[in-house]
């Protein structure tokens, strides 16, 4: 392993100071989910050790799990060749999507171009978050 | 596995009309690269089985592997539970990475918060892309 003085995440380079951040299962390495960051949102993963996130519909940082416990401990994090996308490998604690599967890409894209739901769903959206599910 | 009347990708959620398309490795489970598809794209990667980007920097489809020949063959196409991120599985030719290693995400972020080239660089850019490296 070298050195390098390549920048760290370039904010600057996101639509609104967001970058893509990739989640991916430290375990058995399934991406788990997309979400995005901002400058704080990056640095408060990096402080606590569990993955932050901002928002976009709500308009605030997101501390994954806050609500339903399945928090993402870090293991790692990698930036990419143009320091605008993110890679966390995460501990998942429970069910990584907020609709109860392990992975937020549950669905696949078949031969014809259709979806269909290819995993089994790990809890009951409804006993993680109260009423709503979303 | 059971159908589902869910959307395909939603290009109308996009910035521009584009989605974050993250291509994994099919067969070692690696994150090679996260890049941008519009509904064109889209289009072709499913009737091609191989990966077509949107590139922001050039304003055109992005035939990924055409001048490298570091083409990704799809195995597998899942869609996020939003329907707004796109996970391609692909079986990868040479280098994922315009900079020679096979994952954009070669760059590890330290405990301290800095960062660090943790990969072997797998091909000399210069060989593949002539003197230009980008």
């Amino acid at each position: 392993m070298s050195t390098d003085d390549s920048p760290l995440p370039n904010f600057a380079r996101g639509t609104d100071g967001l970058l893509p951040a990739i989640a991916q299962d430290a375990t058995n390495d399934r991406v788990l989910m997309m979400a995005w960051m901002n400058e704080e949102a990056w640095k408060e993963t990096l402080q606590s050790g569990y993955a932050v996130y901002y928002s976009r519909s709500r308009s605030q940082l997101w501390r994954k799990g806050e609500t339903s416990g399945h928090r993402q401990q870090i293991e790692e994090i990698r930036v990419d060749c143009d320091a605008d996308t993110i890679l966390l490998k995460v501990h998942q604690k429970g069910a990584a999507c907020h609709e109860g599967f392990e992975s937020c890409f549950f669905r696949k894209v078949n031969a014809e171009g259709t979806v269909a739901i290819a995993d089994e769903r790990l809890v009951d959206p409804a006993q993680v978050y109260g009423k709503k599910s979303s």
